[in-house]
């Protein structure tokens, strides 16, 4: 079965890293890293927060992000921004879709955001004093709605199934 | 309108605690915290991740479990725990529900577990290899869940309202 994809575009702060690659490990999903990246791939920090999982953990390097987006089918892609009003629970996510996040500072860059602007979704939140959320939270957070979704398509795909076989 | 509000018992991790208390300013969501603590509350890892934030959230604090649990209505309460089989997106959320998570170390004591062992929910994870997931990712997990529940039920009561209006 084909996973989901998590794409961390620049991370800064290792143990975000770290807490996504257990993440993926978690869930079988890969870990895209694109560079350049804000620390070593051997830095403690990353290691403490996850790397006890890498070897769990399918990691594909990109060098920087034009590479990536030249190699990617648009169809696949979902971006995550603060910068839109569209909800992530309003995506409709099928495995082998890549999920991409930006740096924790910055998020993803203006004119990669512009042109993929039907592509972007954001997690809403009440309060407009707190610009953002924790990176690795988010990322949490959008792979486990997607996961939520594909359990409610199958266990629909089931019931469908076992309705035939009683009809 | 009554928020949700997000139990850390005994909380290790103060980068964990901080991101949650950044997470709880963003949805207006009550931090409880049940001591004894693993840090203090002038902790610098906490102030980076969350502290800046911290004038933004409603911080309650309890001096153990015992005390915290007897002022409870039981059926507001919901544990969150590897140690069971009941997924997360089962429970059915309410605004002022107490979403109880573990320290980062051992989760919550046995004997909390089998004693409210019907609030118990768990995140599924497909990796048996891997136990567990980030504290913070968790309580975002979790309360985004309690959230999309929340926003679903009001849209259908919204959809209601303007049915009547228009028959």
């Amino acid at each position: 079965m084909q996973t989901f994809n998590i794409v961390l575009v620049e991370p800064e702060i290792p143990p975000n890293t770290g807490s996504i690659a257990r993440l993926c490990g978690a869930t079988n999903t890969a870990l895209h890293l694109v560079g350049p990246l804000g620390f070593s791939i051997d830095d403690k920090h990353l290691k403490r927060a996850g790397l006890d999982y890498w070897p769990q953990v399918t990691i594909v390097h990109w060098r920087n992000l034009d590479e990536f987006l030249v190699a990617q089918d648009e169809r696949k892609l979902k971006l995550f921004t603060t910068k839109t009003k569209r909800l992530y629970t309003e995506a409709r996510y099928r495995p082998g879709d890549f999920l991409v996040f930006g740096r924790e500072s910055r998020g993803l860059p203006q004119q990669v955001r512009d042109l993929y602007h039907e592509l972007c979704f954001t997690i809403p939140m009440a309060n407009p004093r707190i610009r953002s959320l924790n990176l690795a939270m988010t990322a949490g957070i959008v792979l486990y709605e997607a996961l939520r979704q594909q359990q409610a398509v199958s266990t629909e795909s089931h019931h469908h199934q076992s309705n035939q076989r009683h009809t």
